[in-house]
């Protein structure tokens, strides 16, 4: 293991945290929050101290960058990003306790946006600033913006391939253009451009500019971390469908975006993933609307909050429109799988991934196939070419370790003893970083009655979902810190 | 497809099952139940029937008997012996409405044990015991029956082999013996000996003989069909713990039984899947009798409902001593974690099954450790042995195919409004061939509330988990009728 070059990297990290840490500081001191000012300033002088001294500890890094300290670098920089960034929290005072500020700070960067505040409201606008931002950070991933913005130069063998690989979602990175430095930053001018024209929206619709700020940077995150403790449901119409666009439009691989720059527009449409995401979105919808029938006033309405839920839960976002708890059992159902898939890889959403999902039911086809024809050799195609079979082994792997994490999960933040549907949905929410569930983890209400244990394994669970669980295994794994 | 030789296949099968069905036409004669009898007597008639005509249909079969066929042959066995198979209940009166009966049919042959039944002790002698014999000859097999019983010069080229593979539980058939037919006679001897010894404990504990034969030809299957309406809740301590003893040794891979016979005690218990087996046993009872401090009077009464219910679902028989859905959430969730899992491949056991588990686990470590070191070659070991990549390629698709009928499933049931609970355990219970779940569904209760749709939902699910998947997918699947 390469550890002076992984410690150069994680100071960088946190030197960008640092950094980004300033505009909520400012936002305290414009407000006049005094503790909230002071909670930043500390952590900011913390962070960067930290920064330094690994820095400067970890000079004279030898070349060599391997998926190996890939896989553990992201992972590792996830962990201490989180444990540093939930400082202002601490300090500040707003959430007293370590383990409910690491919650609530994990929760904003892995875009789960499941919270322990039981009164949002109440919060300083710095903090709920940091809260939305770590949402925005967290979505296109802190790594891929370190990759944008350090030279060429430092970016040395394998480095930057291993990085992206490691923090991006689904199950292949599609390779926008050679060079990596270059797909980081396209990446990022697309992200910044669309949370931009979201924030207009929302200002047309007559929010508050600080509002409208933090909601677009939760949005395009598709983070979840709202400023009211109703969530959507008192934000008028116009603002709930701007948001149910946005963040099926943060759904989608940015790779179609640039595809879309480029005007490959046939190829977008071509795209299996793409296609599949639209179906369900429609079909999920519908069935909604044909279960609610006569819950809301109008069909208008319930066509509203049908299309708001799903997308807030197909985009892994977590914002609420109405209590979809008190929904009929097939509706909530529709939402609870919908859980388990996600959107598309390569976007700023959590979960499954619907490319991966694809790839399972091609796996079973052709397994089926295989049963029926022992001897012919078959392929698994996506978009038309063939998929080398090391990336159906890693789905295979990636879907075993989903289930084992999940029942593993179950199991312990079941000892707490609320019902089983609170511990089935506050596990898979958080795994595949929506962020409410159902019962007692209601989209009304919140995370904070869990035990310390429970929350411990909720934050294992968001990273793991974030970083599509390998770069968190690693970490656990022996083989890992082991000298070959 | 050889379709003359399926045909003959079949009638065969449905010749079995009338003559099956003569004890319980005598039982109904010798308690002068006339409805019953009179339901016996004219199923065995129309079965009889049935079997004569397709067999004359399908004179002169050529031979050629491939995968293809055997899979396709074992998902329409069992489903036309169960369409036909739950005549009685229906013409008895006794479950008047066919689905519900097929329903009852298919969670005996599956050995489910899930009933729709609202009072089991009204029920006729004659259908008591019909329900529990179907428990005993679905647990080991009808298909292996029929190979035990048809002589050697009928069983043409891949013939056994391909039905044997299809319709026994787990990875991979142990290879006992070279000779199907031998091997069958020798799984038919043991299962008959296991039970009988089972038989004679029961009436040591002053049950009466036909009680005791009923329970041990439903905790022979692991199948759990009752005779009372409270389960075992009202058998006396000793009843009950012979019970889980059976339980355990009908999970257990009947061939280290055969391998004991062999005085081969120590491979026996090298075998990873059975230590897997027992240590899952005793940590499940551990957690759960110190979950239960205080639950019930005297720690003996918690180990003894622990050890029960512990065996009930790992075992997946389905049998209660207790109302385990009122247990405190951490327990249920062990219970719960227990169901998916099932018991050894090659017993009388369904659900996923540990020699399974134990594939997908050291799948997902070789998935590290080739991320770790890209460029080695990896192997899965069971045993020491190098496990086939198309057993691993297999036990993938198996996984995958398991998750999305458990979605789709769920999906389906919860148009009835129940609550998240009772759904989610009402599939994992029937899918893994348990009986009762939770809630509507709980230990106390039973099935008789869910429409037809969900009924039939169920339906496909028994018998998906009973004949692992793929010969039920491979009876939906176009390319199975497709003539090449």
């Amino acid at each position: 293991m390469n550890y002076k070059m992984m410690g150069r990297f994680i100071a960088q990290i946190l030197a960008i945290e640092a950094a980004a840490m300033l505009p909520a500081l400012l936002i305290s001191l414009g407000y006049r929050e005094g503790n909230a000012a002071r909670g930043f300033l500390w952590s900011i002088v913390i962070i960067a101290a930290v920064a330094a001294v690994l820095w400067l500890l970890c000079r004279g890094a030898k070349k060599g960058f391997y998926a190996k300290e890939g896989l553990t670098c992201t992972g590792l920089s996830w962990l201490v990003m989180s444990l540093l960034g939930c400082l202002p929290f601490v300090i500040s005072g707003e959430i007293p306790h370590y383990i409910d500020a690491l919650f609530e700070m994990v929760s904003g960067f892995t875009t789960t946006g499941s919270s322990v505040v039981p009164a949002v409201e109440d919060l300083s606008k710095g903090v709920l600033y940091w809260r939305s931002f770590s949402n925005w950070i967290g979505g296109m991933g802190i790594l891929v913006f370190l990759l944008a913005v350090v030279p060429v130069s430092e970016q040395k063998g394998g480095f930057t391939m291993h990085l992206l690989r490691a923090e991006s979602p689904g199950p292949n990175v599609g390779k926008l253009v050679p060079r990596m430095k270059q797909t980081a930053i396209i990446l990022y001018v697309i992200y910044i451009l669309l949370t931009v024209v979201d924030f207009i929206f929302l200002l047309f619709g007559k929010m508050p500019v600080f509002d409208a700020m933090c909601t677009a940077l939760s949005t395009a995150g598709t983070g979840g971390f709202g400023i009211k403790n109703d969530g959507f449901a008192s934000f008028s119409p116009y603002i709930q469908n701007v948001t149910t666009v946005f963040m099926l439009i943060f759904g989608v691989n940015f790779s179609c975006y640039y595809l879309l720059l480029l005007r490959q527009v046939k190829s977008v449409f071509r795209d299996e993933e793409l296609r599949t995401y639209i179906g369900m979105i429609i079909v999920a919808a519908l069935l909604i609307v044909l279960n609610l029938r006569g819950y809301y006033e109008t069909l208008g309405e319930t066509i509203r909050h049908a299309m708001f839920q799903v997308g807030t839960v197909m985009s892994t976002t977590g914002f609420a429109s109405t209590d979809f708890d008190k929904w009929p059992t097939f509706s909530k159902t529709v939402i609870l799988c919908l859980m388990f898939v996600g959107a598309c890889a390569g976007s700023t959403a959590g979960g499954f991934k619907i490319g991966r999902m694809l790839l399972v039911f091609k796996i079973l086809g052709r397994n089926i196939r295989q049963i029926l024809h022992p001897n012919r050799v078959l392929v698994v195609r996506n978009n038309d070419d063939v998929v080398d079979e090391k990336v159906l082994q890693n789905t295979n792997g990636y879907l075993a370790a989903y289930a084992i994490i999940l029942v593993v999960s179950l199991l312990l933040v079941s000892l707490d003893g609320f019902s089983v549907e609170t511990n089935v949905s506050a596990v898979i929410s958080c795994f595949n970083n929506i962020g409410p569930g159902f019962d007692v983890v209601g989209p009304m209400c919140n995370f904070a009655s869990y035990g310390w244990l429970s929350k411990i394994v909720l934050i294992f669970d968001m990273l793991a979902g974030r970083l599509e669980i390998f770069p968190i295994l690693v970490l656990l794994s022996g083989s890992t810190w082991k000298n070959k």
